[in-house]
């Protein structure tokens, strides 16, 4: 049991992810005590999250017990619970069937899939934001395989074989190129009926490019290296609708046993519920030093909000940002609760502070820049290892995702292909 | 895609658990097409499977894709499918939607658990078969615990607190120690209000002593290393009702917010539709060559049948026999299939080789015999741990569970404390 010394200032923490975290590890826990509270018991390292669904990783590899995480701290309450409102002028933040009085809020709980106003979609296009999202996608992916090898009619076939991914950001393209690589390095020799490597991976992006985020000469070397790896990319082309087991473009319409959605990302619901304004995305507009206007002592960051920093420069809403954010206001408050007084007057604002963007594409490739300096192919899938890696947090993660890694490149195995969840998933379709 | 010889005889293996695998990689594969069949798609190391419900594997470690497994077996082909019932006389399975013709046919579907004529039970005390099983029962201890830490009434604490096993055979003990462990060693600096060191784990046996297989002397030693975890043996008992968190023994009625069934083990009730003998257990009785009586075509094997073996033993529904029949049964059909007429008459009878039996109780405690020599604790377990390695299937696994034993016993920590499913939970439970 930890000791709570009730004198102290009470700081409560909403979401553990990479920004509620690293606040909590970067605060002097002997100025204030906190209690962070998530609805799951773990923190997630979401940038490996489509290697789960890709049956490259295991669940328990990208995830690691919130209260684990935070033993050795003192002071540090972890709380599983969901979060459902807002008290500002109070001071209380309400839980479902409880509610927590604070000195100082800090609010990190992340995006959520957005459907564009079409969530009717999301029953035919699973999004990626948990671990259970990840263990349904590959669920379904391996199971359409397993039909498509006892499916005697040719067209279902390669309907049970085809993939669409809505949607060209980072995510999108890893998984795009991750699906391909299970048909046709994994699987191929693993079928007696089918031939994996006929699957069909398409990828749709409205954009005029797949990764829009960086600069155009690393988009094309992405989709080239896509196409490689024999995905379809399809660009500047906008979902007009999807349904059971098709995904209706402007130009035509795919028949597709999976579809999976990587477009859309929206901030978590709850941030309209601040009370304060918010962008289309429902980002909260918080003021340059992380809180809310008129609410010094209330302060989101993460995904969940949108900001211009002092550089002038919109912050992305990337690991590395909250990561800073977390780190910014632990300082902020470890100085103001330090103090003999409170000096709200001389906050200094936040500034992102850009290391350089990756995202990978498959075995061998990826893209990359630091600066002004852009590279892909082998080199940038070699840094983009290294950095996650370097970034898991928890020695054992660490030590198995390497594991992993290394055996899928040498055996072109991948170690995760378990479908789970199959009575549950049973049980709810007859539901 | 594999090649299949059509002229062959056709060989359909019904299970990929240890005696059907064991069947289909000890079978020279020139000599006939097989079609192996399981509703999973992944063979399970079932001695292993507690440690996943005690968060000390995760579920990948244990399990491997059973078309990786066989990919390199040219004229195996997989089948992911459920078995609903046989034509013996016309030589044909039935699967969900579909049916297999045979020439041979190799049962090996395994055992389920049984509740004594008491189904009701199974909804307030799982049973451990299954990868599903286990996270349901990970999730349902984890859970429980963080439900504790927020309870503010002493008693319902207590309650939560409380895990009951009821069963002690080898699982009900591997449970019991494992769950003392969780609490008292893992889960112990993590909590703020509760102290899960004063969890309970209480293991019912309605025998006389724990491990009723096992020798008296070391079912004495396992009792007082059980005990020593701080997990409470009630032996003598039996159970007289299950409610929901509520077992009720002769003496007294435990309110506990875990249950967990480990007491009695019969075979798949697919057994029952072969029209032959049955035990009281549902196991097929057998002849000496493990074949079916009028029906030297059709063999049945593993946890899933009964039989004095020619020695005048009764074979132990234990891995090790599982293997041996597997292999005993794929040597057997290759000598027929390999000679020019088939030679009946000539089977020898399935003897059991018993190379030991152990059972393990938590870090560095376990129990063994190896012919007429008794040996418990640390050598024992380190015994334990080597045989367990070294039968565990596939390289990257074995390296896996390794790392994370050795990463468990030097920092009492587990990395698979990760609650998956509760999405699930919630709809399943709201529909």
């Amino acid at each position: 049991m930890k000791n709570r010394d009730v004198s102290l200032p009470h700081i409560v923490v909403l979401g553990a992810g990479f920004a509620g975290l690293k606040f909590c590890q970067a605060f002097p826990t002997e100025l204030a005590r906190i209690t962070i509270v998530d609805r799951q018991n773990h923190h997630l390292f979401q940038p490996l999250l489509y290697q789960v669904a890709t049956a490259g990783l295991s669940a328990t590899d990208i995830a690691q017990p919130v209260r684990g995480i935070l033993s050795d701290k003192p002071n540090v309450v972890v709380r599983m619970a969901e979060v459902t409102g807002f008290d500002l002028p109070e001071k209380k933040v309400f839980l479902e069937g409880d509610e927590l009085g604070y000195d100082y809020l800090v609010i990190a709980l992340g995006g959520a899939a957005s459907y564009f106003g079409h969530d009717e979609w999301a029953q035919y296009a699973p999004s990626l934001k948990s671990l259970d999202d990840a263990l349904k996608i590959r669920r379904q992916i391996l199971l359409a395989t397993e039909k498509a090898e006892n499916e005697p009619d040719e067209q279902c076939r390669r309907e049970l074989m085809t993939t669409v991914v809505v949607g060209g950001g980072p995510t999108g393209v890893e998984l795009a190129g991750a699906f391909s690589e299970l048909a046709r390095n994994v699987l191929r020799k693993d079928f007696d009926h089918i031939d994996p490597t006929k699957a069909r991976v398409v990828l749709v992006e409205g954009g005029p490019r797949v990764l829009g985020a960086f600069p155009p000469d690393l988009s094309a070397r992405a989709q080239r290296q896509l196409e490689k790896l024999g995905v379809e990319v399809h660009t500047g082309l906008h979902v007009q609708d999807i349904r059971a087991r098709e995904v209706v473009l402007p130009n035509e319409t795919i028949r597709a046993g999976n579809i999976i959605w990587a477009a859309g990302v929206a901030a978590s619901p709850l941030g309209k519920k601040l009370g304060v304004e918010t962008d289309r995305g429902g980002r909260v507009k918080v003021l340059p030093d992380l809180s809310l206007p008129g609410h010094p002592e209330v302060f989101a960051l993460g995904d969940m909000i949108t900001l211009i920093d002092k550089k002038g420069q919109p912050v992305p809403g990337l690991c590395p940002a909250a990561l800073q954010m977390g780190e910014y206001v632990a300082k902020l408050l470890a100085r103001e609760l330090g103090s003999d007084r409170k000096q709200l007057a001389e906050r200094k604002p936040f500034g992102y502070f850009d290391k350089g963007t990756m995202a990978t594409i498959g075995r061998s490739s990826a893209v990359a820049m630091v600066g002004p300096v852009h590279f892909s192919g082998y080199p940038a899938w070699l840094a983009w290892l290294g950095i996650h890696l370097l970034f898991l947090i928890g020695f054992r993660n660490k030590f198995s995702v390497l594991t992993q890694w290394v055996y899928s490149y040498l055996t072109y195995k991948r170690g995760a292909r378990i479908i789970t969840g199959l009575s549950g998933e049973k049980s709810a379709g007859s539901a």
